[in-house]
């Protein structure tokens, strides 16, 4: 039975959708049976419009770091009162948290799931068959980093392609109706009333992550190359160029055939991160 | 004779692709006769990955704030350094200066004059007739607050859409062809070599700008509807849905027919600007 949701906007200061769309749940949406928490994980970078004041918050919500009274930036205090509010993590008061984000690439509807059991890969294949553009991105590790970790059961919704700090209204509807398939499976989930689900569900385990070129000094050398430019969920194959440095030369990727996303992320920028990279799987529910 | 040229990148800390094409230019270009200065406006912005730190530096270059020693915010003192290094205003060392900007607005490239008169006609329609996809807007005022008002001469060249703090090779490349077009023409100016420009050149001439919703408190209630989204350079006319509330009301345009750009502006959020408004006309060249 799960019965205390929270619905987490603002995880990251300048993604405005998750913001407005609490806001706007929060004074229209009642749910018989649910009791549901609308939370604005990070008021001072919203306030600020950037993703983050002292450090990622959504990278602060391991174990370790909640428990290490050390940390004493603003998202390392930040992480420890909302694992107050909604946990604590490993035995919290908060049974589902649905954890809203966008991208500036533009990957659809992309749902991150951090456990493939069949709670939540059932979710994922419910929302994914009654939606348009719906991927299912997997990315499992111990002790995850993630906010919505606190709670046992979660999901993180990531949208796009939309700017920093702006509001698409396609974006948002796409965001609205998103939670909304998650809330009815939730509801069905509780009566034991849920449809038959498919036969397999096909995600996208992340594996790895590619670096924009650089100097010695660490400046960026050169660019995503327009080869891959906008091809979030599609495939990198071998001898394909990724790069374009401002030498005018290219650079092709070396690897092994996988799938690529959050290609040239402006989030990334700090980081220097130029996509991620996962391997397509056929998982059976 | 135009012989001290500077090409400006980084007056928005955020807009990326100038401050990398000026690096890239300064390395590679060398061109007979015309004396090059590569400016990066506002490093500080830069550095925080913002549009500016206390005030945006591409408006305050009006003469009265240059002028004002009370002003001692981080852009209003570089200000006055670039009016130092390029100007001083009204009496420039330099000759001509191109300003380069980007806007999370699809509006592909966009040359903005501040005066209407044969030389900065000829030179947005060199452009316009040698690339796909050039608009011209026309924005005159008094002792202009602009960067590039310091020289007599000047083009602002606005490249989208790109969300900020993001190289796009596509939105790079269209610069530096840009770049390369103006100086072309500069070089056929100096040796009095122009070819024949066209007879009339269409230039959209800035006249308003629309606020998004809000309540008594300021704060948004609403977003720029999808009915407008990414029509940039294209006609607004009276009764068409341009917001869309979270109450899920539209509200119409009342206004006297017009062009629309800057939609839905990541920058303009601050100042809560939703579009820009202009009229389209015919000038003689």
């Amino acid at each position: 039975m799960i019965k205390n949701i929270a619905i987490v906007g603002g995880t990251h200061g300048n993604e405005f959708t998750g913001i407005y769309l609490i806001k706007k749940l929060e004074a229209e949406l009642a749910i018989d049976n649910l009791d549901i928490t609308y939370l604005l994980a990070n008021p001072k970078a919203y306030q600020a419009v950037k993703r983050y004041i002292d450090r990622d918050l959504n990278r602060s919500f391991k174990q370790s770091d909640l428990n290490n009274p050390e940390l004493t930036g603003y998202e390392n205090l930040r992480a420890k009162e909302i694992n107050q509010q909604l946990g604590p993590k490993g035995n919290a008061k908060t049974d589902f948290i649905i954890d809203l984000h966008t991208s500036t690439a533009p990957m659809g509807i992309n749902l991150v799931i951090t456990k493939a059991d069949p709670f939540h890969l059932k979710l994922a294949d419910y929302v994914k068959s009654r939606l348009e553009g719906v991927t299912i991105t997997w990315e499992e590790i111990e002790d995850h980093h993630f906010l919505m970790s606190v709670a046992e059961r979660n999901i993180l919704v990531e949208i796009g392609a939309t700017p920093q700090g702006v509001l698409r209204q396609d974006v948002f509807d796409k965001t609205q109706q998103t939670v909304l398939e998650i809330l009815e499976f939730i509801n069905s989930y509780n009566q034991d009333s849920l449809p038959e689900s498919s036969k397999e569900l096909e995600v996208y385990k992340y594996f790895s992550v590619a670096y924009l070129p650089q100097n010695e000094k660490g400046e960026i050398t050169g660019m995503i190359h327009q080869n891959i430019q906008d091809r979030d969920f599609q495939t990198l194959r071998k001898g394909e160029p990724i790069f374009k440095l401002f030498t005018g030369e290219e650079i092709v990727y070396q690897g092994d055939e996988c799938t690529i996303s959050f290609i040239n992320e402006a989030a990334y920028y700090d980081e220097k991160k130029a996509f991620s990279m996962s391997k397509k799987e056929l998982l059976k529910l």
